[in-house]
């Protein structure tokens, strides 16, 4: 398919600057455009690829301004990243698998419940008493625990596992070989052993929560461990028993957050940041990534460090540990020159 | 299910404070205690909960003193973290599924062993050769290599991985997704590129060891990687090939042992620890979360820091660090007066 | 099988010292040997082991120089451990199980073309139009998404699951349980929630690329995340999408690249490592363990901490760090010195 730019304009509500008529038949990233494609640009960082571009078409901001002349036709629409993602949201609905039905093998257990236009991929497993809402797709090797509940329009893929009893809402998207439900890792310790801490609670996974890839969210010891409203992990994130994690806050790749910590609402977390248990980091606290969380935060918080502290701080701090060597050199010479001047005296 | 105070105090051996008649169906977490609910107070943070929670009986240890009036029932036990926990395991056996049998399809292959009253889940996977102890269960999608040896008791959970000639204790737990006995990250470097160095070795894990979900044990080089009785680790931990894991030794998630390390006995780890490859880390030491261990640690060492040393000492040097800008200043200060004073000589 | 001692030197092109006919029937390590079995010595730090290990045999490097006698026989190599490896794959040809052909039940979508010799094991999910070379092993539970194509000769093990549209070339290891091609982690913001960042781009592994067991490569949002010839992950290993590594890089377990980095040729990287987004780490740049890098990195840095730069410097920084309290104190004290002197003028 193939679409002028001028059309693409009218679709994004933008302003032609250029040739209207160029075709446009792909998406690229301004660094490797070619011919015949659209990119954009958001990141101010990227602007010199602008001025050598071979993309046809590029989406900038209303208010850019370029330094020198560009080789292709401009659009601009009130947020180049907002309007390439609605571009995108078009192209990946013509190019995305849709699979649906119910592919064979599969299992079903009695006192299953399934909606209107499910799909079921080939190996999948669905335990006794589970319900599944309309649209829901469980790609192949999934396994849905007993009496597990899943919304409308949530997606589970590939071999992810949902132990018994958890619950996850609709238009959720959990990503392949992610396992809902395992254990709490609690265990009593009994002279030089250790007793197991039965783990009877469960996962409740609330609306549009997206989850990425081979995440681990354990099950509650008791009561619920909870995931809010519009909350997004990303692969590789641990999440222990009893953990709640406030409305739409966002976590990199390989967070791991300990047993029983409440996690407020509109965090951002940076990779392989970690948190002890049973703190409160409350709403809007910002985590440099690799910071280690050891004590509560206060809300809109923006902490770096392990043991994490206010980032600017820390920053300030690690300007000078640089340089300790140099102060220590320093520290001996004043020594020196005090015994001098007290020698003279 | 119900039940009185007085008759649970008996259960556990303890002496009720307060109405012995109440009723109780089901526990709760003393900061979300509900009427008709049980919970329990081991923690001292949480004790400012005990004076307005809703649940109707409360645990709490023999030497509790309130501050002040409490609203509910208490039971006083000897310990109540290991009381709630008993509990908590007559609770399980309750309502925890209980699979049993064949499902089908699964796939067994010619020469397995299977132990009696097992559980093998659709999809399941048994190789040629495998013997699997009694009440084995073994949950859909899991993967057990050829003439894999798995003992009795033992539970594997959905999608885990065993690959050929790996061996398995009795009573063990293996979550969801876990990999034991891939190859071992070994290379030899041949000129700019690498030959794979085979990795022919194998991964032993003894009795009563319980390990989370997603987690990665990979199989020696030669001879065994060797998780031994007792150890307990938790989600998206690291062994690489030829470590040791000393009885009962913990680990949080996320930890990441590198090759050939020994780890002795009784030792506990926090979360995203790493230990470098060759070292010896021996008896009962700890390791505060984050910690990055470069160099042998002596038994009963508590360490901290990347790279780790004495975790007091850490600490101190910490404060200081976080005061640096401070201390730049007060030493640029110094270098002042002294010049100062020598040019007043 | 039994083998001489002069026929394993003959094999490997080595020189044997000691008794050339005693019998070797395995392979065992050196602080481990067993009489009968054939160990090697190529890292000094182990060099103590040798004067009393009990394998009969000792492959070591050309210029070994014994501080005593030793009570096995030698065998001299030009590398003891490029000879070990190679003796290793002979061992390991004869061990390492060969399954082929296709399982049942399996599910091979229409259009589906598979090449010579083929493993498909049971419940392995091959999608529509999927490719596969000859000589592709697929293990039990993988999932090969639509249009996915696989070189010859690359093995899939258990439970590895390929999102639609990735490719992965030839001679490649991918271990039990990785995620291939998964959605990017791209959201943008929209008020206090966010909206999903369609990831439309696919995954792209070259040759000879080996990965290690529950690793994560995220699709790119367009165009490719991209793993060049030759690359070596471990375990557990994050990849972002439109993340680029190059040729030959090789990354310990744990190890995380956020979106868009572009990391060079001939890098290593210990377990644990963190790079932000948007960077060019360059070729042959070295990271140690836990290592946190926030910049551009040029071409052979070898570098340490979190924000990362210079090891050799890092370390000497930290030798100050230990020292810390220790200057705090020496500080006060020249602060009294000098007031002293002060007051005394």
């Amino acid at each position: 398919m193939e679409f002028k730019a001028k059309d693409i304009a009218v679709l994004l509500k933008g302003v032609v600057e250029g040739d209207g008529e160029v075709l446009v038949n792909n998406v690229s990233k301004i660094e490797e455009g070619r011919p015949n494609t659209l990119a954009f640009l958001a990141n101010p960082k990227y602007e010199h690829y602008i001025y050598s571009t071979k993309a046809s078409v590029v989406l900038v901001n209303q208010n850019f301004v370029p330094a020198q002349s560009v080789p292709c036709t401009l659009i601009r629409v009130s947020s180049a990243y907002e309007a390439i993602a609605s571009l995108l949201r078009i192209y990946e609905e013509m190019v995305r698998p849709k699979p649906q039905g119910i592919e064979q093998p599969s299992f079903i257990a009695e006192g299953v419940v399934i909606g209107e236009t499910p799909y079921i991929g080939a190996f999948a497993y669905i335990g006794k008493g589970a319900r599944l809402g309309n649209n829901v797709r469980i790609y192949p090797h999934a396994y849905i625990g007993e009496g597990v509940v899943i919304g409308d329009n949530t997606t589970i893929y590939a071999g992810v596992k949902i132990y018994y009893g958890c619950i996850v809402g609709c238009n959720c998207t959990i990503h392949a070989g992610t396992v809902i439900g395992a254990d709490g890792f609690g265990f009593a310790s009994a002279g030089e052993d250790y007793n197991k801490v039965p783990q009877i609670g469960n996962v409740v996974i609330e609306d549009y929560v997206e989850i990425g890839a081979n995440t681990c969210i354990d099950r509650a010891t008791m009561g619920s461990t909870r995931i809010k409203k519009g909350v997004k992990l990303d692969n590789l994130v641990q999440i222990a028993h009893n953990v709640v994690v406030g409305e739409n806050t966002v976590m990199a790749a390989q967070v791991g957050i300990a047993g029983t910590t409440k996690v407020g609402a509109h965090c951002m977390f940076g990779g392989q940041v970690g948190i002890a248990g049973h703190l409160n980091v409350e709403d809007r606290t910002m985590l440099a990534a690799q910071s280690g969380v050891t004590n509560d935060v206060a809300a809109g918080s923006v902490f770096m460090g392990a043991p994490a502290f206010d980032a600017a701080k820390y920053r300030k701090a690690y300007v000078v540990f640089r340089k300790l060597p140099e102060l220590y050199g320093q520290l001996r010479e004043l020594e020196k020159e005090i015994q001098t001047l007290k020698s003279k005296q």
